[in-house]
């Protein structure tokens, strides 16, 4: 039988023990907040999991924090990269407002097709095309110079679909993982085929990435003394393409450590994905952004020609990646 | 008149105001024991009044803490570099490793001049001779092959004259200047014209630097899946050179954002220095270290092949470097 007074311990004990229960769940739903955008579903409890596994002390999966690399793809995986590329649809602004001091390119192509507005003519200049509108825009001025242009830029400029500023179309939910991965001791780099120098004036403020940690394609530079000022002049002279097999490549040369979680959403990212996850050592995480949603974003996948999800998404269920369905796991793309 | 009561709070006041002096005057041992193997000489009193200026909140030369960026030649700045590089020794001593597969080594330069010790012979090749020999022994094998070949031949090697692994010639009033700067919000970069594979696997433990804060020369790698497994295969070919003209490249390159102070030692860091003390902007430091001390080092400067210093330190004076003077300037020059 239970006396009054050991009744009264027993009671005291369920309520601490109650209490606490109350304790962890409070802390339980707190942590969960850190990814608010995110449904309750698959994805998110992977990355959790994945999360909880390797910073915990003492566990057979715990990574220590220097360890703690997570690279991102940019476009499609962190922000919008339909109907076309930022980074092109920049390219297309300059030579419209370069053209006024080349009358030439009226009648040269690919300039002529920008300034004409046909695509197809464009599209049918090719790479060759492509590399040249590139190289025009992007070359031919000092590092300094260029980063002003390209800040100009995003500050006017307006995505056609959404009518809001490029850097503000990025994915709410990727952003709050950031957040999460950074609060748990990782260091996250964006690994991205875009050019860095694109990225770099608002990576910081936008993402929470600093300059160092951007990891992207680039043009050649040079440096020269200008009048006892040192300068970078940027040339037309491909340095680096960071996509496909270069991502290891340049995940190797700047960051000189094997990432333990990879985020990407296109055939671009596969190679980064099989070197995060697949030469060994402790757990590793490989995710794709699948875009599913038509409705608040775009659906493509296999069809397209920008952001072509196909061999990296047979992978997946090989490799045992996650695949987020946008329209499913996303509560939330955008901020409001 | 003080009553006895008064005179009491008064030496109280005054015992109280004493402490706090004396707490003060600790305090301020405290700060300047942070580079205890430095002579309190000028380079010491500019480095420091260079940090207390940055780092003081609300003064017109502060820099926020993202923007603390500071770069670190390696080779004769953060460690010994005569008689010969430390990455040239690894070379040799890699060719008498390997040369019992290569009989024809034996008849072919500049093999020979290594297996025979023919310094002369080996100069007289020269720097075709020496990218082949660093070449042969530097590619062929995965990057993660070469990263233990890296830590195995560390590990064993000792420098002629000192006796002691390579990497224990590092300088400490370096190693303590270094933490001192982390401790105020610095964030440390080694920017060298060494190859970056050969310092990122010590690097951390013996500087603090994590790997992707190592700015280096590199050769081309190439993404391989071997067998279902992903490597990087390290190809015999140039990728980027980080010396002279080329730190100011690898430095936008690798950091996206212009150091705040830059530490070097010879004419391969000229460019460096001026890149970073001479393109405008709030407080830079552009400091040299002048390699004066035959007795517990070298002493070295404008007549030698390795680590000349003769451009820069013509610089030095017009541009307002600090130049330490190692045998005046450091108390100490290795750790006990």
């Amino acid at each position: 039988m239970i006396s009054a007074r050991n009744f009264l311990h027993v009671s005291r004990r369920v309520a601490l023990a109650a209490a606490g229960c109350f304790f962890a769940a409070t802390l339980a739903v707190a942590q969960s907040d850190a990814l608010p955008s995110w449904n309750n579903t698959a994805p998110k409890q992977a990355i959790i999991s994945f999360v909880e596994k390797v910073t915990k002390p003492g566990s057979g999966d715990f990574v220590p924090e220097a360890e703690r690399i997570a690279v991102f793809d940019n476009d499609g995986t962190l922000w919008v990269e339909h109907p076309i590329y930022t980074q092109l649809a920049f390219a297309l602004d300059r030579v419209k407002a370069l053209a006024p001091q080349h009358p030439e390119w009226r009648e040269t192509q690919p300039f002529k097709a920008v300034l004409e507005g046909d695509m197809k003519a464009l599209v049918a200049s090719g790479e060759k095309g492509l590399v040249e509108l590139i190289m025009t825009t992007h070359a031919g001025m000092t590092s300094s110079d260029f980063q002003k242009i390209v800040i100009d830029w995003f500050a006017s400029a307006r995505d056609p679909k959404f009518k809001r500023p490029y850097t503000e179309l990025v994915y709410q939910p990727m952003i709050e993982l950031l957040a999460y991965l950074r609060a748990n001791g990782f260091k996250t780099f964006i690994v991205s085929g875009g050019g860095v120098e694109m990225m770099r004036p608002w990576a910081e403020k936008v993402y929470g990435i600093p300059p160092e940690q951007v990891v992207g394609s680039s043009i050649k530079t040079e440096f020269r003394m200008q009048d006892d000022t040192p300068t970078l002049f940027r040339l037309p002279e491909v340095n680096f393409i960071d996509d496909k097999a270069g991502k290891p490549v340049g995940i190797n040369q700047h960051i000189g450590r094997r990432p333990i979680a990879a985020f990407g959403n296109s055939d671009g990212d596969l190679q980064m994905l099989q070197w995060t996850t697949m030469a060994g050592g402790p757990a590793r995480l490989g995710v794709l952004i699948h875009h599913t949603d038509a409705e608040r974003e775009y659906a493509y996948d296999r069809d397209t020609e920008i952001g072509r999800l196909d061999k990296a998404l047979d992978a997946a269920s090989i490799a045992g990646w996650t695949v987020v369905d946008m329209k499913a796991d996303w509560k939330q793309v955008f901020k409001d």
